[in-house]
């Protein structure tokens, strides 16, 4: 195992940070890295908003989930899927309203470009000492934080992300044996089950030991919970508001 | 600049490569950074199918866009958004079918699970020198690629993935000004422009430059004449009959 590939897997999310800033200079490591990340047919559809504006982090925690991490973190990303760069892009040419933006695919294309620079923003991060935390709960309230973010058409805030030294430490969790996320030729819903009961076990003695015996709950009852529970229900509705979805 | 970010900034696709095989060993290592990067709620809504059939890598190759990396690569994976290991997980506990399942927002969580994971596996190979190339074109016939990789419901294949050692050398590709994508507070849709023409005129001198004079585009031209073409305009049906997309 390399330095690399040992930097990746002691990777935990970091929720408490030092005051220690992160420079000007690691803003730019940060952002160069992620845009060195693959992005299809290099249209690179992403953006990212570095939001510093005090009122505005708190205005972004209470419309997450009152997350006091993204208030106290020394830097905090959104990072936004945009489509709307072509559009402009389109514009310099054309004078018409181009007809294939929006789609499906385009919405993919622009969450997995994303993504991918995220990742390597995070890896970069953590490179360089900083810790790191994906903020999904910036789509809770997502069409209020993209109207304080001032999002135009064919932007989605996807996540967000903050960044900064850890001001506490944790083992990685455990993760899903390989054979249960590892297929061979086809996938083999059969085989995969097996790995997940050992998980379940591996998973309410991690769980038990962390929380004190206050959580026992296996990962596949957490799951199943999951899927009883109704999470952001309102993404298909305002993504369309947003330009998104069609053919 | 650290080594670990002069190795993110250094990336370029790979699409030629050696007959050396990519081990074992070094393939547990790849997938094991992919399962240590973030995943919401670890939800871990991703899987791997590593396709070792050469018939079937032929015809992926095929349904792609005959692309011969796929079959010449010693490794190629498919990355999958997946939601169906948690309905499996709820029918551990539960005899109905799940109300949330399926959701817009599963499909983002899962699309972005699948992503942060495979750059994760770039990262890795490319730590141990190995080079790779993400295929979108498992999407161009996205109905048979799930067919031929016998994915159930509630999965997708998000992209492919050639990995191998190096058989070319090439300089990583410039881009977007970092003025065109981080934003201060709010998105800018003015201040973005200015930088977007001198990418253009990097991106002319550059295609000029490696094509021969063969392509002497603009960034801009390329991304209108994206906007112009329909791409992969099934994916929403597609979608919507592997169970995804509802509210």
């Amino acid at each position: 195992m390399n330095e690399v590939i040992g930097l990746l897997k002691k990777h935990t999310s970091i929720r408490k940070f030092t005051e220690q800033p992160v420079s000007d200079e690691q803003l730019h490591a940060i952002v160069s890295s992620a845009q060195s990340a693959s992005t299809s047919s290099n249209v690179q559809a992403y953006s990212i908003i570095r939001v510093t504006d005090q009122g505005m982090k708190q205005q972004l925690s209470v419309l997450s989930a009152n997350y006091s991490y993204i208030v106290e973190c020394p830097l905090f990303l959104v990072w936004c899927a945009d489509m709307y760069r072509l559009r402009e892009a389109y514009g310099k040419h054309e004078q018409d309203e181009p007809v294939y933006i929006g789609t499906t695919e385009n919405l993919i294309v622009a969450t997995v470009d994303a993504s991918l620079a995220a990742q390597n923003a995070a890896v970069a991060a953590e490179s360089m000492g900083l810790g790191i935390v994906y903020i999904g709960g910036i789509r809770n309230h997502i069409a209020e934080v993209s109207k304080l973010l001032k999002l135009p058409q064919y932007v989605y805030p996807v996540f967000g992300m903050c960044i900064g030294y850890p001001d506490q430490q944790s083992a990685p969790r455990p993760r899903l044996p390989i054979d249960a996320v590892l297929h061979e030729n086809t996938y083999d819903p059969d085989r995969m089950m097996q790995p997940v009961e050992d998980y379940d076990r591996t998973m309410k003695e991690y769980m038990t030991l962390r929380t004190g015996g206050k959580r026992t709950s296996t990962w596949t009852e957490d799951m199943a919970n999951k899927l009883k529970t109704p999470a952001r229900l309102h993404m298909k509705s305002f993504l369309e508001k947003q330009g998104f979805g069609r053919d």
